[in-house]
């Protein structure tokens, strides 16, 4: 089976290579990948079988090591070019930790210096139990969740395209919101166009559900089971993305039916000014907190300190379910700097929970050289269906 | 706010006092609930904001008290009958785990049995690793990981009615996905059809991906990015769920396009028949690893021991992002009883590596008093379109 790929093999030798210098720097001999993030930027592996024990074993010298269960070796075959597979059985009594070990001391690390991505969704904390448990006086062991998540955060030419069409897709299913939205209509039939427009492009799932509220639902930000019709005055609350290649751009809106009240009007002039501000502010080099505070200064200035969250946004990339929340994340004091050819959405959310009221507006930029380049080509003006 | 809830308050309140007593007979004297499953079916409270950290802490004696982030708050007020709920911010140095053991502590947990869920995909290892230094020494934890997913198994009258219209979602996208399947179809619009069925009806996202592959693709059992169409000649598997409320009833099947084989027909009525055969064998009170073994016999017998897995299902529920396979799963030596109420997916999966040909069939049904009942009006037949 000849792995179908999304990227030069060239590129992923090169990302692999950069991990492995990063590893060698921080004195690692080796590192347990169970990230789903750095499984697919490091070797093209696209799966969701991260939901059980999955792990690569990547030393310092370059050699790799998957181990994973018996639906996963074809999956790694085609979409991969991971050589070296190992098959843990679903049984009773399985031991995929004591499988891991094995691999480990094959490969001569005890007593070595292993990362571990303990952030990660695959390893639950009865995974990470198991692995403590097995690796206690084997190697020692420290949490290296990071180390490849900061390496993801700068996009190649190559990720950067994928990320602008990601953003394309996003700005099709608006216009089908926009399209559909008006007294009456049902949210699940916006939902299935808006997820429609992104499949129909070759696009993919998202990492996390898109939100979709309407009524008193229009002021919350996950989404929720149930849907409703829209009434003839009415608030719809969308949050969802484009995604390609696994490329996540995601985009922002509260669109209005029937009517806009004189507050909502104010809300929505107060989080473009917000999203402007913060386009200013993120810039190379300055670290990502000022975007925050920037946020928070048009907000709070306008007197909407009590209906703002404590984060406007964070970094877009190749993220798996149930989050498409990449790190690092838009909240004050956050020292990390952005540099070129990092992504970001950027979401402005005022919830007045004592008039009902929602507003938001978002939209995905790139760091540019000089500045921030809007990825979105969708207005921000209100629409009021 | 006054929740939008999906079931009777007296259900939930039911469900809380089972829980309970089943603390009790453990000696457990309170319940960290970290799987969003819990959640769900304990308190309505549905979202995804499990991505981050976000607990329930359970006493034996019934009192609830969430934690989580503050976009949450709402979300938990709007979707469920929790009434205590505690905020942790982001920013740096956040702590959420010392906010859970002032919660401990407040409710006079110092020295207590506590029991946690560890498999939980928002307890990351590092959350974990977290809790576990924070409680060190202040109270006993031990792994209760299956204590709510057992009482969840068994399904009441209002929740089988959810699965049974998951179940009416999953055969309308099977018939859109068989009136597109055609040379030349695109793999895009095909599960924008299937998804679009499931949101149009009023469904839920799936707690993992749709699978969806043609040619060689149509070997795998996971979805991946990257769409293709249909050659003249060619072979479509698809898996994918209806999901109405958060519950799940998934269906497989492997369309063919153009011709089938003889191969491939030979593939199809083993499946038909192991298909036939699990449905005998899950009856309740027999052990479910005999469905397995009922399963492989026929397989088996066929000759087909390389090509099947080493499952052939699971339970179905109300599971979330990213995984919709449910606890119990369906391999050998299995002991787990099944018993009338619970919900099952039955799949047959052959591929064929030597001649790159896939077969698979399956199906969601319910066990009853004397046997199984089929959930799906879908024609087990061959599909060549």
């Amino acid at each position: 089976m000849i792995p179908v790929l999304h990227f030069e093999r060239t590129e992923l030798a090169a990302r692999q290579d950069a991990t492995c210098r990063a590893m060698r720097a921080q004195g690692l001999d080796a590192l347990l990948l169970f990230r789903q993030e750095s499984l697919f930027y490091l070797t093209g592996f696209d799966t969701f079988g991260y939901v059980y024990f999955q792990c690569i074993v990547l030393t310092a010298d370059g050699s790799m090591t998957l181990l994973t269960r018996a639906p996963d070796l074809r999956q790694a075959r085609h979409t991969s070019v991971i050589e070296d597979i190992r098959i843990w059985e679903d049984r009773a009594g399985s031991d995929p930790a004591g499988a891991l070990q094995a691999i480990l001391a094959e490969k001569g690390l005890k007593g070595a210096r292993v990362g571990i991505e303990l952030e990660a969704y695959g390893l639950t904390g009865r995974n990470w139990e198991a692995v403590r448990t097995r690796l206690d006086g084997f190697c020692r062991l420290e949490d290296a969740s990071d180390l490849v998540s900061r390496l993801r955060l700068v996009k190649s030419p190559a990720e950067i395209a994928y990320v602008r069409r990601a953003a394309e897709l996003a700005d099709r299913a608006y216009d089908r919101a926009v399209e559909l939205a008006a007294p009456g209509a049902d949210e699940g039939t916006i939902l299935a166009a808006m997820q429609g427009a992104v499949f129909e492009g070759g696009g993919d799932y998202p990492g996390n559900e898109f939100i979709i509220g309407s009524g008193e639902g229009a002021l919350l930000c996950r989404y929720f089971t149930g849907r409703r019709k829209l009434d003839p005055k009415d608030q719809l609350t969308l949050e969802w993305a484009g995604v390609y290649r696994r490329y996540h751009a995601a985009m922002m809106r509260t669109v209005l039916v029937g009517k806009a009240s004189q507050r909502q009007r104010d809300m929505h002039a107060a989080c473009a000014e917000a999203l402007e501000a913060c386009e200013a502010a993120l810039r190379p080099g300055r670290p990502i907190g000022e975007v925050f505070d920037a946020h928070a200064r048009v907000l709070d200035g306008r007197g909407y300190r009590a209906h703002r969250l404590n984060a406007c946004g964070y970094a877009m990339g190749t993220t798996f379910a149930p989050n498409w929340m990449d790190w690092p994340m838009f909240y004050t004091g956050n020292p990390e700097p952005a540099a070129p050819g990092m992504a970001f959405f950027l979401h402005m959310i005022l919830m007045d929970s004592d008039h009902g009221e929602a507003m938001t507006l978002g939209h995905s930029v790139l760091v540019t050289e000089s500045g921030t380049e809007r990825l979105s080509r969708s207005s921000l003006e209100l629409v009021v269906a």
